[in-house]
């Protein structure tokens, strides 16, 4: 197809389409006359890949390249290209030097080994819900959120297991599980997002407009 | 408390402070010297929602001046100064021209009508949908997210239910309330989104490592 038949299917404009060209983060088209290429449906999938990552994910231009680097890359085992997401995904915190910190990060690490989940020890998720602990420690919240976090720790694992039991079956080949997989990261963790916060509007409609609104 | 204790108390370093300060994201302490100012429980209430709201929730600071200024504005009901942060909180999609989005918003806006949920027309939530769902159907995942958002639906509607009664106790002052209620959906925005990955890594670990790794 032509780069205006792509753009269409696509939903991604000619300009943008252009600039991801340049970039590398699409493989050029096929030159059929000097001025002029033809796009296969590798391309259009890739372009959907990319918008997926940089538009729904929200991330940089040079985080959606390492996560495609890791995706293309056929010696990294599929769980590791998969780590690549989780890493670019996730907010980047830093390295932060408080004991607060340090002592919500080893409640954290109990937190899962009791719950039985196999996650690597540098997983980055660790270190948010340590954030995210000190945080609420610090404000005063001492109780609330531990039963908090084994609700969210249950809900998370059952839409987890039957989100990836879902979307990448069985058979398919390396390549479009790993694409699955980093969509589906991406794609879903705005979805709950989103459904969260609406859920979050509804409820706290329900509770405030009642109790402290005329 | 001098700046020091503030310091060690929040476990925001003293150069941050004063960026805060200066940036009138923390109000000045009270003088009690020529070169030493004194601060207060609310300050360090303060700098740990301005911390909670720029570390954890990873908002850049005029985001964090906007939730600020809803929180601080007596004459917004609460119900708004929530919409604030949620609005705050979202991605920043842009106004998408896109036939398939456009498509996808309708089918959300059903999808939600079904639900029950009472959320405004102009919520944020419905648009982010509309772009995920439009970003899987491109991808031909026509009938898997169907399923999929249900049951996330139903997870993120059973948890908001519990976090909001949870998090802000009847009885509470109208600016408690409202920090809390802030405090809960960005800190535990990050909670649920760490969880979820950590699941979806502990998952699909068990799934390629056996299935396609030596």
């Amino acid at each position: 197809m032509r780069i205006s038949e792509l753009s269409k299917a696509s939903g991604v404009s000619i300009p943008t389409i252009k600039f991801y060209l340049r970039e590398g983060l699409l493989p050029q088209g096929r030159l059929v006359a000097a001025n002029q290429a033809e796009y296969e449906e590798d391309h259009l999938r890739r372009l959907s890949l990319v918008r997926a990552l940089a538009e729904v994910g929200d991330l940089p231009l040079a985080t959606v390249r390492e996560v495609l680097r890791a995706v293309d890359d056929p010696a990294l085992p599929i769980h590791a290209a998969l780590g690549t997401a989780h890493r670019a995904l996730g907010p980047d915190l830093g390295q932060v030097d408080d004991p607060a910190v340090t002592d919500a990060r080893a409640e954290v690490d109990r937190f899962l080994r009791e719950l039985g989940w196999d996650v690597a020890p540098d997983s980055p998720g660790r270190h948010e819900l340590a954030v995210a602990l000190a945080t609420l420690r610090r404000l005063g919240w001492p109780n609330a959120q531990a039963r908090l976090f084994r609700r969210y720790a249950t809900a998370t694992d059952s839409l987890a297991s039957y989100e990836v039991r879902r979307t990448t079956p069985r058979g398919a080949t390396r390549a479009e599980t790993i694409e699955r997989a980093v969509i589906g990261t991406v794609v879903f963790e705005a979805v709950l997002s989103a459904l969260r916060r609406l859920a979050q509007e509804r409820h706290s409609a329900a509770r405030f407009r009642a109790n402290t609104e005329p």
